[in-house]
């Protein structure tokens, strides 16, 4: 089965207002909670595809047993690590206009959880077909912990496809990850970061650009695209060793690998909600590097599937019939 | 030992952030989590100033068990009954300026569940000196329900405390608790809301102030004095049988009984957090009520633990120091 990497879960909260007045009291009519986390996301779409999958990571206190009875509750397989530290929440607080966020720290994961959870990931791995590696670090991990997963995957002979961003993706793409995923915004703050730096030697403290929810992707067919200059396929071949597949709105998706490159947009564009759909072209993909799925059709699917992921109301769910009519439909290839 | 009654406790957290702006995402720097609702304070001062205690109410669901264990952890005891719905949240978003708050609703609670709670009750209060019957009341309970419980009580022999606003407070003074302990705002609401009906048939519906939070008390100590326009004694007396303690911040306590008055005022003004005064009082008032503290010694004790809760930083603690303090200044009684 696919294994999902979290490391940093949450417990997301959705609060409707009608109106938010800083400094006034609101009274929120329904509450949604749901286990949050791009791994979770990816681990959920594939569990709905039907696809064999494993979410695993770290959970830690009360909010970490609520988010894993939440994953439970939605059928999806998982196997965490439990630390001492409190796993996050965020807060949405969604009125007329727009969400504002409030994201709790999360745990401090220790140097002993740490060595749990690698030896952990190291007999999980055993056999999987593919492995991902989403979302951001708890603070505590090595910044370089996406680049020693990696590894360990890599002697065990499991493609990794790593979806991250900042340090963490900066550090992870040095391992040479089978594919990595960032969105064209991640990727572009990246390149100009690491302009006057070795590649293989990303200075600690890059700047980056943080997803507008750690717990979620942003990219999606209904966003705008990132003006990419300096986006070159030589520059990013230049970070990994990999291949690397950009999702850059209704730009579609840009794989660029060792050797080739290739180029799928939407056929027609979606409304809707943009989080998750990062996360579904990310459970796409791995299923398609499971399945040895050629470039051209593995893009198609995860464009479509990205597409159906806007078309759903909440992240980690795609809206089956579109899925559908998108896979009839095709990518457009360029 | 006294028994406290809390039917609808909270998750309480605080964030502290910088600034809030609306429709951003803030970092949250550090998490406060803390077992709210007015009676679980009550319970909390009562068991700092060494007194036996045993909190009860209604839990459910992971929060509800978090806050149980939240309770656990200070040491207080408790023994409450469950319900299927979920212990609600309440989110405190401070920054510089002031608190931005948002309340989940909380459970409903079945008919069902409701039984089992007033026979829980019936066992509890066996034996206890004080009930102190604090707070909102969850959807689903009869609006009534603290009436119910305070007729058992007298039944039992057991004086009832009541501390609770709007119509929970309207129905509830129709029981004639041995005290009632509204602030000044919330009295003056009810007696101008009740000016036209029968005091002892409160219409349902009654306008009514809502108290700043609903998991902790707002008048202290600390407080402006709210107009008393039609506060008058002769009012009040029509309102129940029973004694009626009014806080009125910085002006004081004020206790109408069935054949007397007394006031008395705090020796000087004391500043800080005044969330959680009230509940600090109504502990001061639940163990006076114990011992039969006459009413110029109580309303002095209950002066002091205000103004000493008014000088801690959190809901549901005093400062011994300044407790001591008031203690031997001693209230100025008018």
């Amino acid at each position: 089965m696919i294994v999902t990497v979290t490391l940093n879960p949450a417990l997301d909260l959705t609060y409707p207002i009608t109106h938010l007045v800083p400094h006034r009291t609101h009274r929120v009519s329904a509450v949604s909670e749901r286990a949050g986390g791009k791994g979770l996301n990816v681990a959920r779409v594939l569990h709905a595809l039907g696809e064999p999958v494993l979410a695993t990571g770290l959970l830690g206190g009360p909010t970490g047993a609520f988010v894993a009875r939440l994953l439970d509750a939605e059928g999806v397989p998982s196997s965490f690590v439990p630390v001492a530290g409190e796993t996050r929440r965020t807060v949405a607080v969604v009125d007329a206009a727009d969400a504002t966020g409030f994201w709790e720290p999360g745990p401090v994961v220790t140097t002993a959880e740490w060595s749990r959870f690698v030896d952990h990931f190291g007999r999980l791995i055993r056999g999987a077909p593919v492995v991902a590696l989403c979302g951001s670090l708890p603070r505590g991990v090595p910044i370089d912990g996406y680049a020693h997963l990696t590894h360990l995957a890599a002697e065990a002979g499991v493609p990794v496809l790593l979806d991250t961003s900042g340090p963490a993706l900066a550090h992870g793409l040095t391992a040479g990850p089978t594919v990595t995923k960032p969105n064209a915004a991640e990727l572009a703050d990246l390149l100009s970061a690491v302009a006057g730096a070795a590649p293989a030697d990303p200075p600690s403290g890059v700047p980056h650009a943080e997803p507008a929810d750690p717990s979620t992707g942003t990219t999606s067919a209904a966003e705008p695209s990132v003006p990419r200059s300096g986006l070159t396929s030589a520059a990013v071949r230049g970070l990994t060793s990999g291949a690397v597949v950009v999702t850059d709105g209704v730009a579609g998706l840009r794989a660029i690998t060792p050797d080739a490159e290739f180029h799928c947009v939407p056929p027609r564009p979606v409304t809707g909600n943009p989080t998750g759909a990062g996360d579904a072209c990310a459970a796409a993909l791995a299923r398609g590097m499971r399945d040895g799925t050629a470039w051209p059709a593995l893009l198609a699917d995860a464009v479509a599937l990205g597409a159906a992921a806007v078309a759903s109301p909440v992240a980690g769910a795609f809206d089956h019939t579109v899925y559908q009519d998108f896979r009839e439909l095709g990518g457009i290839p360029c």
